[in-house]
């Protein structure tokens, strides 16, 4: 039996709802129940945000950075500060005992890729490559972070104030 | 009733263990149920982490940060990465429509407090106010989302990234 407890269903399906997921709105579509859905979810989002990443390599990675916190705040502000972010969502989550759920697996691939991106970009653009690995993780970690923040807060400040100093570490990495 | 559905009670039950914090093992003690489980363990969280970031104050915020990465360093290793942040676990839950559980109040007052306390540190040290304000939120946010991260991977890795740079940036602020 798939585990109920904690998976937070209702947000990723709310998400899902504001990124337009081909994601069944019932889980008579999903027979492996919670886990599948959340997984799909992830890829679902991991994918949406990668897109957004790679769609203006020529601008470099500040425009980068802008298209995923606009990313962001547009499910935010969207869904009346509802919607989150699934794959915080599923790393915010116990697995079982002795097991790694699906979701959480695919869950560290998302991370994985979207530092990569980000990575790829800002060497790209004149980043020290150690540089490039360094910076990109602390940035996924904290526009996750602050999705998250603005939720309990309902407000988008916090994403204000993370746009900016994160533009400025970018600005600051690639312009060495 | 109250709504069981997302609230990761299990990763609140095992953060409070290796936080030694003093909550019920069961919900037997808790006649409000989860959202005051949740609700305390968010608050002992705060408390616990408010109580580092005050410990040095003449050592300054670089210390200050220093301390915030040590306890979650702590908490995700001590517990082989099942340990996660209570405030970020409520943060990222669904709340009901029309209703905003006490939990996800007293996780944006945490946020507010861990966030005010940074700030104040980076003020008494030089930091120009307005960007002390602007530096703590994305500090905040940026280890959250990479304790999520670290659990997701089964690696402090994202940890060691996001140290380094955020000690850059807070040495940054207050070096003017």
């Amino acid at each position: 039996m798939i585990s109920r407890r904690g998976l937070s269903a209702t947000s990723i399906r709310e998400t899902a709802k504001h990124a337009e997921a081909p994601l069944g709105s019932t889980y008579h579509y999903f027979p492996g129940g919670k886990q599948q859905l959340a997984t799909e979810a992830v890829r679902f989002t991991g994918e949406r945000v990668a897109r957004r990443l790679r769609e203006e390599p020529a601008a470099g990675p500040a425009a980068g950075l802008r298209a995923f916190l606009g990313l962001w705040r547009e499910f935010v502000v969207g869904s009346d500060f509802h919607a989150g972010c699934p794959v915080l969502a599923v790393a915010v989550e116990e697995p079982q005992d002795g097991e790694v759920p699906p979701a959480l697996t695919a869950a560290a691939e998302v991370f994985e890729q979207w530092e990569a991106l980000l990575a790829d970009s800002l060497r790209a653009h004149g980043a020290e490559p150690g540089q490039a690995a360094q910076l990109a993780t602390p940035v996924v970690a904290a526009v996750e972070g602050t999705v998250a923040m603005c939720r309990a807060k309902r407000s988008t400040e916090p994403l204000d104030r993370t746009a900016g100093q994160l533009q400025a570490l970018v600005a600051a990495a690639t312009a060495k």
